[in-house]
């Protein structure tokens, strides 16, 4: 997409990043992505998640080498801790989308950061998924992120960071607003 | 939280589960639970998340090995392919939390699946994440699940399990409503 160079920003190609929206803008359709996963069951509350290919860029990326991810539940909620639960993946990926958010917008602004930690807390009450009370909401009632970033900034100019992470973070803006998800059979099967 | 039983359905133990439920009933705060992950960045896109502790049935649990998981980008997103992206990983969270509401709601109800499979599909203009456009929809714009159920029944029967599995999911309520996401600097490091 962007010939490569080694100007690099917190470990960014901010060259790369550059050159990418400058052809972006020249051609919309290059920001064109779709991101896929595929899940099998195993068994009781445990599945298994691949992760390989994706389209970008005008083309398809099936390059990478499949990756995979165990799920289950620990056995207070009748799994068997063979896997993190899928409200743990959600936090991981809301992790990972703040935190490279942060970095990136950092970087194409010249500044330096030398550490991002962050923890995340989410509540549930899971009488809304046991069917038990409707009044309770089934999802996350808050999640929490607490972050300790390594710069030298004050502590406003590290909380504008922060901001600037949730106003460009996709993962944020799926869980923040209410995001449009459709559901079928898949062709032969019904 | 229960006594185990051995009454198993679809691999879940429904014996467990409908103790806990009436267990839940007695003292709503057994339902309340904390999950939690903490994140590390590397460098550049890349950052690890390790997940292990939570709260849950009035007592925290620090029983669980660590589990990590790597984060990174594709070469085309400024990245090295060291390990699936955050919009990536809540697919994972999203098929995880469906498949394992269908199979735990289908054997509360007594009824037998001997498969599932589904495909994840979200399509994302990152015009929004580089900040080229205000217009465009930072997060996912649409999701779109397809799944395959291995069962004795009808394609409208199969289409209700699905629709309990969106109704009682954890991951899908808290992607398609607006969730409160709070954020802050962790003590001292302002």
């Amino acid at each position: 997409m962007a010939a490569i160079q080694e100007q690099e920003g917190n470990g960014v190609n901010v060259g790369q990043l550059f050159d990418t929206i400058e052809q972006i803008k020249q051609n919309p359709d290059l920001a064109r992505f779709q991101f896929r996963a595929r899940n099998k069951w195993v068994a009781g509350t445990r599945n298994r998640v691949t992760v390989q290919d994706f389209y970008g860029a005008l083309m398809e990326d099936s390059s990478r080498v499949p990756m995979e991810f165990d799920i289950d539940e620990p056995p207070v909620l009748c799994g068997k801790n063979l896997g993190a639960n899928p409200v743990e993946y959600l936090l991981a990926a809301l992790s990972g989308c703040l935190t490279t958010s942060i970095v990136a917008h950092a970087a194409a602004r010249g500044i330096v950061i030398r550490g991002i930690q962050s923890r995340y807390e989410g509540d549930i009450d899971l009488r809304g998924f046991l069917g038990i009370s409707e009044e309770v909401p089934v999802g996350y009632q808050e999640i929490r992120m607490f972050f300790t970033i390594d710069a030298d900034l004050s502590g406003d100019e590290k909380r504008e960071l922060i901001e600037m992470g949730k106003k460009y973070s996709p993962v944020y803006n799926t869980i923040r607003n209410p995001t449009a998800v459709r559901v079928e059979l898949d062709a032969g099967t019904a």
